[in-house]
């Protein structure tokens, strides 16, 4: 049964985030035109027939025959699928505004792109200007378990409360709300979920099988936004749920399981995604066991899945985890490079390698992975965090779009094409939502949502911009002081962040399982493979082809040769690729032990200095919302301090440096 | 309904421990006449008939009239209760064995002692010698929880499977093996326990009032071998359990319902031995809240015991655990002596002072806690850990019998009682048993359990003899070899363990949180008050009066004066008392920085030489027993390297100073 065409209705106390209701003014005062139909184009109904009625516009259907000057708008939608159904095109003459899809989707994206031009969509004229999404899949990976992880709880790396979809080991069923965040997505450009954590535990694991049916009450749900549903799925599938003797994906058995399994699948979710598998990585389970390959393993499901059109993403997310801090030679770094380079060309059409950003683990500040255009036989997706797992957990206010802009605009080779245009494969990224009445535990982590999902459609866009957007999005009415107080403390909350926590690129320093504050050597000892070499002469990795690790070698030109000496490597990569004395000179001027003390005094200051811009946000700020933001202010603060005293001393007791100003260090 | 007077039966797979049926067999082969009565009796003629079943001896009671020549071995029990009662006199003439005990408890140490004997119990003659415990309380707390905590478990702190008592949130209800407890206890030494761990959570709040009944369960089993149960109680119980809007310790109606509360435990179980509480302590809820002192918490509790002969045991574990790392001038190691000297004669004669041997929180090596023998107006128990939280977790064999021996025969004055006998109030240690099969997890920590419970019973004794006594009643029939290479790997452990991890005194190091494996730093910038201070130039706690936080001053002469001077502190305790550089001369000669090198060298060593002798006693110890112990010192092994590379290494890179030979550091 589908779900009714109606715009859904937020429970009680959940902010409405980028979508309230007045910013539906400018469409809901006019006459608007839909033509098309299918579920976007009944979603596309949905909207304005709740705007109209809210605000006294009109709605007509496409049965009127042609667009008179009678209509303010008109929303026309052709019946392409797919990736081509998601361009529309938009247009003003006559007084009418035009919008004309390829398909339902696109018209769904060109109404949502009207709401966010707001009165300007119904002033002047303009030529037709077309909007296609740069990446096909723009997808948020949700590490929500079923049931509750003794250590990782409901959802993996998740500070916004509980799941949407899941709570203790059943589906909560609440479609009203899966709904609402779907519209949300569609809002800022998204079109595919994975419903569950890439590792897959015990429970988990059943959703590909008898439980498949609470998967395809989601993709319901979501639907009728463009929203296509995709499932981590664990790789010993055949021998955890089928019984099979060998998850080998080489034996016919075992193709037949999953190609069984991939049909039932389809028949519930006709327009299911795909599959999303984390193997032979962190414990779990993959195709080494059997002696085959990366490729032979995503390639046996991506088999399973062409006859329906679904994809395999396979991340790339491979290391020894079981490192020894004692051996310098093993890089963690060289790990997805090392591994799958190999393979190019080897990977089915339908199988697509999802490599995260950066060659580490989404830290603040880390150079691009030199895998993303090594593979030019391969489609790569790639992955970011919304998650703030490392930057902030969602009680500091660190807005992440420049950070990713910069990933995005990346060139590999220096000139050709960017890490945007590079990801054939998708733009995806670990989501930051719960059930949290915001929506993402702290109000301001919305930006990082709304802005993924604009810059995966358009990776090249002014992150600023997209932050603006948000702002006018989501403070309909804001005075311009409230719109330069929300760019003032965001803008620049990424740098902030990066200033008062591990330096220069060299990365973790936080405390270890749980990853919020500083612990200097919390993974210095340890198997993960993250260290910072730190003694009392200098600090960091030396990651050179000429000394140290031979990662530097990994990137094409001219990266290679930049990271490779310490004169040329950008300041804040330095210690990622080399160990340095405390007294080096960094292009800056400073020498690195004075660039820690400065930075990390610097933060905390502009951590102050945005907890009473916010302050004086007060009147302007609806009170429920200021209060959580001003609440995690004080907690972003005590926190700050706290990595810079221990940054800053813990660099003092070792290299003996005073502070050129002498600022307290104990 | 009282339990069968029989030996207990042990579990199947279940080990013996000190109490294998051969060490039975001298006792069991004579003619044997008891006389008494009472629960201990009871146990003594189960004993006597179990041996006498098994080695072909002859059991008479006392109805038979007076000793004749054909007993080998009389057994008389006054009827003396309490502590008079644990004393018995022993001597041999004429062939026969006597031994006359004041009461029914001190039969059974007699009996036990008798055993101990083996053979030597039937040869020649001796005057009568009496036998009395230097300690009234010889107590066992199990930091067992009855529901499953969600951090530490079902036993705090604890490695040795699940609790005796408790599984899951209910009673296990296994008499036999809590039986089979307390007859090991009893032939140790142990007369009391305390079933349920001092951080009371919710579930075990309530075997205070309406489970009081699981807690008389326990207290049937283990009366027949002279033990007495305790309960841990919280302090906000009337608030908690009773409804009361207040647990302030002066208002009457709190009083009464402590009165009540205690009166119907009492109905339950009328030897019951009083409570144990820790107040106002790392989170648990205390006086303080309602203005009122230690010692009027104590007192409450106290009065309400008092009419039934019940003691409260308050632990001075007090402490700031929110301390801020950057403030040098609290010390946690103060914090006992700060709190509770000016409370000395303010305690009711029944509420007895808990005080943990060293100030800071059983590591490897601290001073006697400055508390001990400061309070002459108040009854003090000592309490020691044998669970071996920072000493190996019972993965590494570390007989603690010398640590502990050193404390006991500690002088406070330099001259006059020991803190042996300064404990008027009792010798407790929080247990290292469990459900395991050895008891005690590793096998050889059933030694420590052993020994703690002879040196409660005679604190000046020589350790290695007890360990001596330990290993005759493991393996009766030892060949010289078997006893000398256990006497190889234990003598020296605890040695060795502090060898290879915090030097010098400096204590913890460890991970944070489960406290397993090195972490230098782990707490370095913690609020837990347990800091080092390395820097590039030394490392070490100021604790003297003249610069540091003065703690030594708590210290009577000669001990002030001794610690107070690096020139004069003994070599184990320097960083604890003194932050000196890495180039200080130690009383051996060596410096810090070589001593921390050689002894993390030899501590591995040491673990190295241990296992090959092991290894060498395969075939003279039980092959379950042998490899389970052979494991553990793969683990140890590793651990211990691990301690080794990283505080080398760690030292290392602060110093900079080279190890004198040259040896692998990281």
């Amino acid at each position: 049964m589908p779900l009714p065409a109606r715009v859904p209705v937020l429970p009680e106390g959940v902010d409405p985030a980028w979508l309230p209701p007045a910013v539906f003014r400018p469409l809901g005062s006019r006459r608007t035109l839909i033509r098309g139909s299918g579920p976007p184009v009944d979603a596309v109904h949905a909207e304005v027939a709740d705007a109209c009625a809210r605000f006294g516009g009109q709605m007509t259907s496409d049965d009127a025959g042609a667009a008179t000057p009678a209509h303010d708008l008109v929303l026309e939608a052709g019946d392409a699928k797919g990736p081509e159904g998601e361009e529309f095109t938009c247009s003003r003459r006559d007084g009418t505004t035009t919008v004309t899809a390829a398909g339902p989707a696109g018209l769904l994206y060109g109404l949502f792109h009207v709401v966010r031009l707001g009165e300007d969509a119904f002033r002047g004229a303009w030529p037709p200007e077309t909007h296609r999404p740069a990446v096909g899949l723009r997808m948020l990976d949700h590490w929500d378990n079923v049931a509750v992880h003794p250590v990782m709880g409901q959802v993996e790396r998740g500070y916004a409360g509980g799941s949407l979809f899941w709570a203790d080991g059943r589906a909560r069923g609440e479609s009203e709300r899966v709904r609402a965040y779907g519209r949300l997505l569609a809002a800022c450009g998204i079109n595919a979920i994975t419903v569950n954590n890439v590792n897959v535990h015990e429970t988990e694991a059943r959703l590909l099988t008898d439980r498949i049916g609470e998967v395809a009450d989601i993709a319901r749900a979501l639907r009728p936004y463009g929203i296509r549903t995709h499932l981590s799925v664990t790789f010993a599938a055949p021998v955890v749920l089928g019984g099979e003797d060998t998850a080998d994906p080489l034996d016919p058995a075992v193709r037949r399981w999953w190609a069984d399994a991939t049909r039932r699948v389809y028949q519930a979710i006709p327009d299911f995604g795909g599959f999303v598998v984390k193997a032979d990585s962190e414990g779990q389970p993959g195709p080494f066991a059997y002696g085959r390959s990366h490729a032979d393993g995503a390639n046996m499901l991506a088999a399973a899945l062409a006859p329906y059109g679904g994809t395999v993403h396979w991340r790339a997310f491979v290391y020894d985890h079981r490192q020894d801090w004692r051996d310098r030679t093993t890089d963690r770094a060289r790990a997805a490079h090392d591994h799958f380079v190999p393979l190019d060309g080897e990977f089915a059409p339908n199988a697509v390698l999802q490599v995260k950003h950066g060659p580490m683990d989404f830290q603040v500040r880390e150079p691009v992975s030199p895998l993303i255009g090594a593979m030019p036989r391969t489609r790569l997706a790639v992955e970011a965090q919304v998650t703030q797992e490392y930057t902030g957990q969602q009680r500091h206010a660190c807005w992440l779009g420049p950070m990713w802009s910069e990933v995005l605009r990346f060139r590999p080779d220096g000139r050709g094409a960017t890490v945007g245009e590079l990801a054939r494969g998708g733009l995806v990224a670990v989501s930051n939502a719960g059930d949290d009445p915001f929506w993402t535990g702290h109000p301001l982590a919305q930006a990082n949502l709304y802005t993924f999902g604009r810059l995966a459609w358009q990776p090249g866009a002014d992150p600023r911009a997209l932050l603006g957007e948000w702002i006018r999005l989501t403070h309909p009415d804001a005075p311009q002081r409230l719109t330069d107080g929300l760019h003032t403390v965001l803008d620049g909350s990424w740098r902030t962040y990066e200033k008062y926590t591990a330096p220069l690129g060299v990365g973790f320093m936080v405390q270890p399982g749980h990853h919020y504050g500083p612990s200097v050597d919390g993974y210095e000892y340890s198997p993960w493979g993250t260290y910072h070499f730190a003694d009392r002469d200098g600090v960091g990795v030396d990651r050179s082809r000429a000394t140290g690790t031979g990662y530097a070698g990994q990137y094409a030109e001219p990266w290679a040769d930049l990271y490779e000496s310490p004169g040329t490597c950008p300041d804040e990569l330095l210690l990622f690729f080399h160990h340095v004395p405390y007294g080096h000179v960094l292009h800056s001027g400073r020498t690195v032990i004075q660039h820690i003390y400065d930075t990390h005094f610097e933060g905390v200051e502009e951590v102050e200095a945005a907890r009473e811009v916010w302050a004086s946000l007060a009147h302007l700020v609806e009170p429920a919302r200021h209060a959580r933001v001003a609440e995690l202010y004080e907690e972003q603060l005590h926190s700050a301090r706290e990595w810079r005293d221990q940054i800053n001393t813990y660099f003092f007791r070792k290299s003996g440096v005073p502070d050129e100003r002498s600022r307290p260090i104990h």
